[in-house]
């Protein structure tokens, strides 16, 4: 209890004995070869989780979201997205340099979703002087908005609107089945209007490594081309695999604990007088700091052992994962508490 | 009188009499080579008038603004601009699929220019998630806002705040001169705190073809190989450059007519009841339909031999120039009535 | 006779009265828009002379070829083109950074040609760790290799490989105009088996600027849109337009001039012991130097008011054109004889 | 014994027990925040094996490779390599498409090496139609040159030609320590002339996955955000540095046993009279096929036991490996032979 309560991302967990074990003696083979066994066998549980024909492994979310942007797309379109989504702002601008895709960022509403009336104001007609717009990007859960989970009908609405327009739909789904545990819904749902979907092992789920780009077979094939391509064809990846099938028996159905537990921390944070943070739908808790600067209270909570991080000017961020108990949650609040002492001195 | 008036855009206008012997004989030469007088003299004439230290001819305004987006950046980075400018709807992408880059648009004020908290709130923090931000685009006078001329206070403060961020400030004065002249002040003095300037020959000016990129003599001589790439190098291209010294001479002052024709012409259609126009600041009429769908109206203005373009959902555009008269306006006026009534009917 | 003879390239050559009358009497009105009907005939006419459905102006020859590139391709894609070529050597990487292929350069034959048996080798076997290959590019005449034409026969033999792998087939014919000058067949001939095909009016054809990219109608139309992105959409073009048109008429028949030059030329520089010049096929005389620097050389013949350009180590290349008479290329060999006894002495 | 004998390539090796406890107790951490303690060992004493600055773990040699290419250049250079090399031929163009450079591919001798009068060459003089050359590639031991081992001579000789042109130099090492054991040199004295290098674990060092980039530290730095943007950023990586850092202590000496092996099975296929195969200086196998086709050998060594690969048109390649020892050579050597009995008869 002593030791540091690292909030600053549910993709800091460690594996734990179990899931080690599974890795230590899984199955492996050569799989730019298609040879492992266990990522054939992840690959196919994946795809059957989201409710797609089929799935590919990919070393971060990052690069599933990327490889999605890259198959659905050619060099020159446009895609529509949220301004808040991680796409936008969390990836380097990949899709510009690497995908040659321009992002038209459309306004988040405050839960994650997009406006259906910006959407359909968005897509180009066609024109000469305009790009095509292929491709419509969602996320559900949504980081930036607060782990906010987006309703089936949300989903299925804005997927509705791009298909009448001849556009797909790719969801990032980084923490989808944190989405699908606070809806209540399973993940395959939430997805199913969506072309593609991609999901992370690394996050909620507490795996050390990696994420799946799922969505038709033959989406899937040209999508292998751009992972090799990027440098995401891996070998005997069946060692990360198998924390990945560990994580669908025994991680997803848990997801619900780090909800309680983000909640706790919220209403925890919301007594002391000096921050603002959401209602948490799922694991994210995203407060606003009404007095001091931002960088002295991420300074002050690391200095109790309590980490967080940066998220926008005069906000942080701190997220519940595999690794945090109950327990830890009262004992950061009682360390947050005397960081706020400590400063009002 | 019975002929079309043209009112789609001012780069339909057409090259009379004095330009045609201009060009015709212009002394020419090699430009690949810099061996063409007439470029050159264009060149040097061309940063006089802006207040930069050197121009570069190049054959569009998209072009124009392509190679200032690829000389300020690296690929990988992310620009900021307004989400009605040209680069970011009319120029198909170019940005992200030729340079590489993020375009971050933010929302324009009806007026063209940006909120300065939106754009300092746009600035990425430096981080290995975030692109880099070496760039703000301004857009003076503004298409999309309606013409909409700049004060010299708005580009000073934008410009200010982008070069305390480390930023630099390119600025499309595709018609920069009507800008000025709205505004009776300098262009020179209107794009003085801008890092580079383009401006077009071919719209307001009224000359066949050509734009020109201005700014420091060192980024002039990256920008010539970046215009080699893209296949802007001309040749004998004095044939063209002769319209603008031409211009230059006799094109600048007579804008203060278009905008008066512009304001007639607004004023006429407010009284039909059918549209709502702008009040034209510069040469530029957009006018929302109030009742009918806008391809019925725009195609009841041909039957009468007057010509718009359609611009955004419901709203049609027009634009005065260089070939359009006074009584060419009220000639239009007269037949739009007709439209109306025929459409009434 | 006192003046300079410009033999840098046949770029340098500068309208006569009659073009400048075309030009200066040009109808004109808004390409971007489609209204410019002396481009519209320039197009119509340009495409009959190479036998193809449908052609395009634009700037310049390195665009032809850029979008030719952009519009046969997607990015990620491979081209196989000849090591020797202009778009390899002269084009500043455009494919690679702004069409986002790979170029695989095959080693030119002397004459211009590729090796069916390299071309044949290099394409590559469906793999994933490979790009595929769409496109086979040519060049005839071919500038590096001396102007050399290549015959129908080696035409007809490298696109019938190309098309039994599923390949299309550019001819860069920058001087395609020379090369069926000197073999004496139609130019449609020698590019029947080519899916597209550019040339150029601003070289052997004498006009100030401009290239056409000609080929099948849609592949013409989504070109437009790639035009348009590199900010190759011009205006009232038709002035440039009306040059083209008169040189189809009055500058093609006369391109065997151009190559009665060439040869005298080389065979006079040939008889000062000094230069080791090419046979010309067409106007391109190309010279290795036996002794001295290159530098040494181009600046001894600039000093004599002959003008020649370094073209690769220890090579100097003259070019013949619409203002070079045989009298000119007789003055150029006294004064290049004089320049040798200078050295000498 | 009756297993399948796997020497498609090195790649195959799977990790045995010891190294599978290693990954199983690693210490783990964050590696995007610079947490896993694992890869930070790793990334240290990986710089220090090849005597660099500091080093970056990535998931694959061809993402290694991209981020060189891509930190090393700008969008719109030009990069000299071997026509056989690695990133020309399997790196499906991500050069081109990813990093927008050109690639120069120049004949290799037929040691895997660069002639120096070739590269002298390639280097292109400033001009405006002409890309900038700051990066030449080398690869060492070279695949497709048979596993070749390029000299410290030949190594110090490019590297000082690139240098004494301003150009950078990359190694690409995928392969080094076995480069380093045929020549008994120290692998930092083989890249000690080359500004990076990167190396592979999953080869001969056989390891599940990952490559290092080594080189100076601002570059790695550098290199670090371009990770990031293909999405080669993981989480607890330490599982996988783990395999690397007991690769270090366990599988380097071992690399002449893959040598030993490898000249064994050459010597053995040579006898057969049907395979020209080359004299291994390393683990590479390349054999031509004198008779029958490539496709019936390959499956007629398949259904024996032994698993080849096609390697360019009548060529095969067999690649011993961690898991191959001199008994399953000898076992390998009569399995073929039955399979060239039974195609034989």
């Amino acid at each position: 209890m002593n030791s540091i309560i690292d909030l600053r991302s549910d993709t800091v967990s460690k594996p734990g004995e179990g899931m080690r074990r599974a890795m230590a003696s899984a199955e492996v083979g050569d799989d730019v070869f298609g040879d492992d066994p266990t990522v054939n066998l992840l690959e196919e549980r994946a795809a059957a989780l989201v409710g797609k024909e089929a799935a590919m492994f990919v070393p971060s979310g990052t690069m599933a979201n990327l490889i999605a942007v890259m198959t659905h797309t050619r060099a020159g379109d446009e895609i529509l997205l949220g301004d808040q989504c991680h796409i936008f702002n969390y990836e380097v601008a990949g899709a510009a340099r690497l995908a040659g895709v321009q992002s038209h960022a459309l306004k988040n509403t405050e839960d994650g979703a997009l406006d259906l009336a910006d959407v359909e104001a968005a897509i180009r007609e066609p024109n000469i002087h305009a790009p095509r717009n292929p491709l419509l990007c969602l996320e559900n859960t949504h980081n930036r908005c607060g782990g906010a989970a987006l309703e089936v009908s949300t989903m299925d609405g804005l997927a509705e609107l791009a298909h009448r327009h001849g556009m797909q739909v790719h969801l990032d789904g980084a923490r989808l089945f944190n989405a699908a545990a606070a809806l209540e819904v399973p993940a395959a749902r939430l997805a199913r209007e969506c072309d593609t979907v991609s999901f992370c092992l690394s996050k909620g789920l507490g795996c050390p490594v990696g994420s799946l780009v799922c969505g038709p077979a033959d989406f899937i094939r040209e999508a292998r081309r751009n992972r090799k391509m990027l440098g995401g064809g891996m070998r005997q990846v069946g060692i990360l695999a198998a924390a990945g099938l560990y994580a669908f028996e025994h991680n997803i159905a848990r997801l619900a604990d780090d909800h309680a537990n983000a909640r706790l921390l919220a209403a925890g944070l919301a007594e002391l007088g000096v921050f603002e943070p959401n209602v948490p739908q799922t694991n994210i808790v995203v407060a606003n700091v009404r007095r001091g600067s931002l960088e002295q209270w991420i300074g002050a909570f690391r200095e109790q052992g309590v980490l967080a991080v940066p998220f926008g000017r005069g906000r942080m961020r701190m997220v519940t994962h595999l690794n945090i108990t109950r327990e830890d949650i009262e004992e950061a609040l009682r360390r947050v508490r005397r960081a706020v002492e400590a400063v009002a001195v």
